[in-house]
């Protein structure tokens, strides 16, 4: 299939289209700069003015867009107006796909749609909706408007719910990456008490779910997630064991964030037995991966 | 104040915008076209054009912003490709409003927000939303998002969702004018059943409570709407007896639509008692007054 995905030079973006050119998949990558992916055909475009977007449509072609991008710049996006900007940008993009034809659009969600306050997994047909940043607001926003142009249109549309990730070019503020830098500068890490209970995907098994969702026939709301319910401690104790035992994880070091949320975990069933896609590696697989790149990076 | 009123020169709009130049606030009109407003100042620009949107609140540097503009385009609009471009102008005037300081937002929403299916008069409060077409939608998703950045920024902001309006230059193939314009022509009126209970103001009423609401201190969603229930076979009757007996109902010569809400009334204990808005009219006054100004035009 001839697949445009947007964001695709990004932190998921870059493995969902490496998935599919390694699937067979005829891929183009919108990128605001230039840049090189294996595989995939690279069209230099800045999403943020419509005509442009028009411009990458004609240029590809394609039947379906995977839109991935956004701006989620670490530490700011919750609030900030770039979500404006995004949503308007994902309105613009989804209508110019329509007239062009495309059959199929998938576009990329945040757990942060779901009421997290029952404690139970989110699950896509029975969690309530109920977003609270301007970054889920504006996502879940983006998506009622979709659904109802696509379901009024006859186009495919899903929407693949992202909850927490790690893996390689993550931003090293971000907690996963925090844990294995600090860890392995032997620096003290200093930490809320950690019993907040998360879901914690790879980014390359994140990204091969959207691309296995986008060129599936699975329509609606889909998380992509592990399913696994993991302590912030034992996440952060089990990196430090596949980090060879170094360095030392301070709990307690500093206060949890009032009002959050003790557990977000997603329900994978649709992912598992609709889209078909169960991870191949191990979480202790994935972080041992994680952690060398990081290694290579503080060796260079 | 200063008010800033886009629309202004619309079906709605001019009442409204009217009403705040007669309570003596400084109105500022945006139309697509040259035109004049007693006291009220034109800003000739398109919103749909992001940059005219900042010219034109630079010109008018307005405390209050009241949103009335939005495609809706008789017997179209509610599955028209308009509602997306009206979801991006809304979001686009919004954002410069905020940028450009502006206090408090103020827009039109709609009664197809709200889940119809109950059959009890639709409360802010209480009233599920349910939207179900690509403008119901729409209006909602940008709803939803104004929301999130208003109560984030500090910023003040009502939304007004309108139910059925009739009065002078509402097009005349949409209920009230097409049966005032057949009876005053003396053509048998082909209607449904008539049995759909409905609320219908008069749109000077509308403009009037939508200018209240503006310079007022609510915020949240307020009806606007006259919270009386009347069967569209007892509306038809009025205006047949306001009209001077003339002509002839026909009721049950058209179907009724399949999946039509048996009942769309508003519960307006917010407009009467927090923007302590009450038309001053009679519902006999209203229609005596619409059909004069038709019984003019068809003279003319």
């Amino acid at each position: 299939m001839r697949v445009l995905v947007t964001g695709g030079t990004g932190f998921i973006g870059r493995w969902a289209a490496a998935s599919l050119a390694a699937a067979g998949h005829e891929v183009f990558v919108v990128s605001r700069k230039l840049a090189t992916m294996p595989g995939c055909k690279i069209i230099v475009a800045d999403l943020l003015d419509p005509s442009m977007a028009e411009v990458a449509l004609a240029v590809s072609k394609p039947e379906v867009v995977l839109h991935l991008a956004w701006d989620v710049e670490h530490g700011k996006f919750w609030d900030a107006e770039a979500n404006l900007r995004w949503t308007v940008a994902t309105i613009q993009l989804v209508s110019a796909a329509h007239q062009a034809g495309v059959r199929r659009i998938v576009c990329a969600g945040t757990c942060m749609e779901y009421d997290l306050s029952s404690g139970h997994a989110c699950s896509e047909v029975e969690t309530n909706i109920r977003p609270s940043t301007l970054y889920a607001v504006s996502k879940d926003a983006a998506r009622r408007i979709i659904e109802e142009l696509a379901a009024t249109r006859g186009i495919e549309f899903a929407w693949g719910r992202l909850f927490f990730l790690f893996g390689p070019n993550e931003h090293p503020n971000r907690l996963v990456s925090s844990i294995v830098m600090n860890l392995l500068a032997r620096r003290p890490v200093l930490m809320s008490s950690g019993v907040q209970v998360r879901d914690f995907t790879n980014v390359r098994d994140a990204g091969e779910a959207l691309a296995r969702l986008a060129v599936s026939k699975v329509n609606g709301a889909v998380n992509i997630a592990s399913g696994e319910a993991l302590r912030i401690k034992e996440l952060a104790e089990e990196i430090r064991a596949v980090a060879g035992g170094v360095g030392e994880l301070c709990f307690g070091a500093l206060p949890d964030r009032p009002n959050e949320p003790p557990v977000i975990v997603a329900d994978v069933t649709r992912l598992r037995n609709e889209v078909g896609y169960r991870p191949l590696r191990t979480m202790r697989d994935r972080l041992s991966e994680t952690i060398q790149w990081w290694q290579a990076r503080l060796e260079a």
